[in-house]
């Protein structure tokens, strides 16, 4: 493919033999995995690190089995293909009720269109190269899934060239919207004394990582990173203070906030989860917010005006010499309890010690929701993935395959809780398959823990005690279990000289949690003891 | 729950807890799964046994989860009620982009609306109860899915009582069509000198079991079951026949609908599944067919007789004392070949033959889709569950917990391919959780062999090689790997004594294949050499 995508991942079907035997004929790599949630997770994956990421499947059983990790896909701006099989149009003649299908041979496609930026259904060779050029366009213009279906006997016949023309290239924009923007914006961050630069995930999707570095440096700003947009900026960076998570993360992030008269959002989706779980939104009084096609400036907004073009316009008339960077107030020193000594039980906060000892230039960070995502939030990452705003569970062990596969330099270390393992823990035996490297560390509390944030403790929430290794084992994946700091630390060195993934199984005590959880947690209860959730 | 459904399968999430909380304060039983496509597999296998079943869950990542599952009891006619969580309408209106969800609030509802047959967002207390009677009615109508959502600030609002009115009784139904399709067919069945009972799942779904029975003695007819209606006709009865495959299976139901003058076929879908495969569709010059809602007879139709009408106005027209039972030809003597000894290394075929010695009475066959399907269809049941028409894999495992709890007194026997047990073998830790009894029958080929029946086999059918005995164990369940035929049939003795699940991983030749898809397979090649697929 032309975009650079050196692989799919799925797993075959009857549909889709034959697109199959045209991506082996073509030399593509095919990854097959144990299920097709997982399979779409990958290439999630895969597309956040390469810029487009393909999943091929069956009809029906195969391709409505990823509508959850499309759906995610969609929320968090990832550009997936969804390659479908579909049945012949000659079958579809027959009179019979075909196998694998629901209402309609239509249906598949609504419910795509309901999770995707753009749908095709290439049944007529004719216009299949234009269709495939509009999804393909839309995919990458609007980062966000496509899909298209091929009929098994339509997958080999012969396509007319594309007629695809992807519109004039200025339809979404508005230079003059963009230079008064620009202006506006120009203007009061040379007024302001103390203006505050808030990334987000918008800058990863439109590969804007350098030109925000450069605007963080000329203006002289302090960085914070939105929940959504960590380690987007490079957390080793000397502007950089941390991700800000209302009250209940790091103080330092918010303390920027408030001494802030100005806050520059770029690319910051606006969520609950990025509003510290809605524990403090940015005060719009203060907040210019550089969105993905407009402006928003205090009160007023502008149309038009991508992200892109904005960036680029605020760097033309940032300073000539950088401005001088201004120091928030740093942390409330913490009493961190990392465990009374590296010899005793292991717990959340020992865990987040451990991990924050390691070279994070050397992984990409891949955590699954719940308290392990609140230990990642606290762990430093120069590349970091998690399905943190759709927030569903078990991205994170297929994440790991897609992105050993998309970057195999740095090892995936993935943190994940026991519910979201048994999910989609199974896809290890495909990274032990492939020789894809992985670090892949259990947090296991033998509890949905985290729904304590929004319900009290309750039998439900229990989880079946797994022997994690013994699973791991029989899936022809080495791994140990520990239960101290120390033995976690030594377990994380052991797992970096082993070439395929390797599996921590840490015991962690049932009551613990992660400190961003407990803090969540507590406001709850504040809240349902005052009587307003 | 008045229907006599005790309890939910499904996993709790932030947006169903007030769901959850309700049900335990209700006393309801509540399974909680290792993974939301399993969770929506059981309850589809609780519904074919109990006539209703329920899975509750999440907004988006729990709900769009199980997509494929619904949309296989949709096109299967299995009674399943989802039950979803949604946002709380307040959240909604706070400006925020909230997370779980994709384009706007209504689309879950949409994507369930092409896979059910009623939706409902009960986001009005005056309406909940009304539109939740009305989801209810249509489920156990039309025996199909249904789905509501319940904002979690509504979960526990005091609800206006229903108003719903199913609407007047006799609106589907024509009284003079039944009885004048009724009259016809009596006519003709009296004339026919051979004819032969072809059953369905239909006779299942609206509960006409014993009248079929009564219909096949008073008539004096032979009993041919479709693939998809396997079991619902006892096995063991003397006018029983065999399972209808086309030209790829037993060959007596063929040569009985050869012989017959005319097939009356009874609740059995029109797929092409059902036609054999598309080897041997039923030819319409002998065909009576009671549908679900109307009535074929050779090239006419009526409307609105629906199946339970049709079957009892037949049987009231029944000879007074049964017809003489007609005896079409047996099976072709087959050499059977279940493998040279009870000790050489165990083939499919004799898998089979050690699945027939067993007393089938005290199970309930749980198949899942390939190889382990097309060896379930030769083996004898009288309790029978597979996804045989929408044909996903996954269900047997996760369909085996929820069979354990809907019949106790019925161990499952599950058959399932090595490729999806990968998929949702996870739930077996379900069942040693809750102590429901299974024998779980891994079909280990180390391949997604049955693709062969499609295309030639390729590379990436080839599946990794787990420990199932060991993965069992990992998840706290005893198990044994067999490989003559002799250690399988002690390995099934001794599975009975085990209170929870066991599991017995057979492996096999990866050459070898059941012999339906030996023979399905031939004709594929027949086809490919012919020039015409």
């Amino acid at each position: 493919m032309e975009s650079g995508v050196d692989c799919t991942f799925g797993i075959p079907g009857d549909f889709a033999l034959p697109l199959y035997a045209a991506q082996e004929a073509a030399g593509l790599r095919t990854i097959v995995c144990t299920h097709e949630p997982s399979a779409a997770f990958a290439a999630d994956a895969y597309a956040r690190i390469r810029g487009l990421g393909v999943v091929m499947t069956t009809y029906g059983a195969g391709a409505l089995n990823m509508v959850n990790p499309i759906a995610a896909a969609y929320a968090e701006h990832s550009p997936v293909l969804v390659i479908s099989g579909a049945p012949a149009l000659e079958a579809r003649k027959a009179g019979f009720v075909l196998h694998h299908t629901v209402k309609d041979f239509d249906g598949q496609r609504r419910i795509y269109a309901e999770i995707t930026a753009a749908t095709a259904a290439l049944n007529d060779p004719a216009t299949a190269l234009t269709e495939l050029d509009r999804v393909l366009d839309t995919i990458l213009r609007e980062q966000r899934p496509g899909y298209v279906e091929i009929p098994r006997d339509l997958t080999d016949a012969p396509a007319a060239p594309s007629m695809y023309s992807p519109g004039p290239a200025g339809a979404a924009t508005d230079a003059a919207a963009i230079a008064e923007a620009a202006a506006e914006i120009a203007e009061l961050l040379a007024r302001a004394r103390r203006c505050v630069l808030f990334t987000g995930i918008g800058i990863a999707r439109r590969r804007l990582e350098t030109e925000t570095i450069h605007l963080a440096e000329r203006w002289g700003l302090p960085v914070v990173s939105s929940v959504l947009g960590k380690s987007v900026f490079p957390e080793s960076h000397p502007n950089y203070v941390g991700v800000f998570v209302g009250t209940v993360g790091d103080d330092a992030p918010r303390l920027a906030f408030d001494e802030a008269d100005l806050i520059l959002a770029v690319g910051v989706l606006d969520t609950d989860v990025n509003a510290g779980f809605r524990t403090y939104p940015p005060p719009r009084s203060k907040l210019i917010a550089l969105d993905d096609t407009r402006v928003r400036v205090l009160h007023h907004h502008y149309e038009r005006a991508p992200l892109g073009d904005m960036v680029r316009a605020l760097l033309a008339r940032a300073p000539a010499s950088p401005r001088p960077f201004w120091t928030p107030s740093p942390s409330t020193p913490e009493s961190p309890t990392p465990g009374p000594s590296p010899e005793s039980h292991v717990t959340m906060e020992g865990v987040i010690a451990s991990l924050r000892t390691l070279d994070s230039s050397r992984y990409t960070l891949v955590a699954d929701i719940g308290d392990a995502w609140f230990t990642a939030l606290e762990t430093r990452a120069e590349r970091y993935l998690a399905l943190g705003f759709y927030a569903t569970m078990g991205f994170a062990v297929p994440g790991a395959l897609g992105a050993a596969v998309a970057d195999p330099d740095r090892r995936p270390l993935v943190l994940v809780g026991d519910g979201a393992f048994q999910m989609t823990g199974a896809e290890i035996a495909t990274m032990a398959g492939i020789g894809a490297p992985a670090t892949i560390v259990v947090l296991d509390n033998a509890n949905y823990k985290m729904l304590e944030v929004f319900d009290r403790s309750r039998p439900y929430y229990e989880l079946r005690p797994w022997d994690y290794v013994g699973y791991a084992g029989a899936l022809g994946v080495p791994g140990e279990m520990v239960e101290t700091r120390r033995a976690l630390e030594t377990a994380l060195a052991r797992a970096e000289r082993v070439n395929g993934p390797y599996l921590i199984h840490v015991r962690l005590d049932p009551h613990d949690h992660a400190p961003i959880t407990r803090r969540l947690r507590a406001g709850t209860e504040r809240s349902a003891s005052g009587g307003s959730a």
